[in-house]
């Protein structure tokens, strides 16, 4: 699963029915320490998060399996917000 | 999900059936501010997305969870069209 | 899913059963307009494609739906021969 | 599936239900010289690995077939604790 | 599915029961003219390939499609053992 932040969101009015009422965000992965690296992309947000949030992102198949977002074509799932990341003996990352 | 742009579409009289009838487009995926990168690929298309649209293509699996996808040999799908997308507090697309 | 062209084939004796009689070619991912770019790799053949057509590469679990690859260890299937693309408002590949 | 080490674990109280109570590691890939390479992720924990071991993790579907990861919006998961490896004729790794 | 060379060998006791049993064999991908690239990784063995020998990796969930990794955490699996390559009009490879 990739340490992600979600940057910003997409709005549609023409989408599948299977994702009508779905929250589809922008999101950039990020490195332990909390740098964005790569191209921003599109996940579904199946627990709520904000923007500005660190989040994990599920890709692929695991990101239909959650309630919201089962039989959709989606290939990547918001399914938790980061509380805090230790990496290498050090806390990288704590919510403020 | 991957922002991405329809730049044209591909015709084959040769395929498996389950794909007949289906429309096959080329897409290149695009930034948040629909500049394009990376080198095109083919989509199926399960909305009805015109040449010049900025959509949304699922990939992997996923693209097979539409009713004109399921059982193909599909790996991508346009399955939304975008009105506009919101990152780091602007508005960086919106359709004309 | 992936423009590519046919370039060769593998040959196997020693392979899983689930595969005997299937053809497995050696494909080249393709621009459209149709040069080629990163590194070869292996494509199960669902519609008698030859050496030197382009064609569409389906990837991942995609790969196994088609009725002769269902249940194999296919990553990659070759399910439609292209006649033409269009990209950028032209004819990129027709072909002869 | 990838030889990595694990480097940290990720903290997050708001995530999907399906994986309360489950260990979310961060890893690096490494190289059979045990050299790390490429950015960080999560992987899910089927077998207690400790952090600063060297493990397999499957990536994709596979992430989701163990008892701990079933059904759970999973992409990665280490599933074996690595006491040796081999390459080009010569030990490269040995758990010490 | 990949062309890869048989490199060495993992040792793990500690490990999913499901792969108890199982050979893990590290590969690396290989081009059509037999050399080397990119970062070696671990595969299942369902054919019984030996260090040194050219062969084909399926990646992904076709990783499960043998009798010997069906429902086990693998995501890249060893389905053949090449004789010989053509590409380009000539023999790339045969085996020795």
């Amino acid at each position: 699963m990739r340490i992600a932040r979600v940057i910003g969101s997409a709005v549609s009015t023409i989408k599948v029915d299977s994702l009508r009422g779905s929250k589809l965000l922008i999101v950039s992965n990020a490195t332990v320490d909390d740098e964005l690296y790569g191209e921003p992309y599109v996940a579904a947000d199946a627990i709520g998060a904000g923007e500005g949030e660190l989040v994990l992102v599920a890709e692929g198949s695991a990101g239909r399996h959650t309630d919201l977002t089962a039989g959709a074509p989606v290939d990547a799932v918001i399914f938790a917000i980061l509380d805090s990341l230790e990496a290498d003996g050090r806390t990288t990352f704590r919510k403020s």
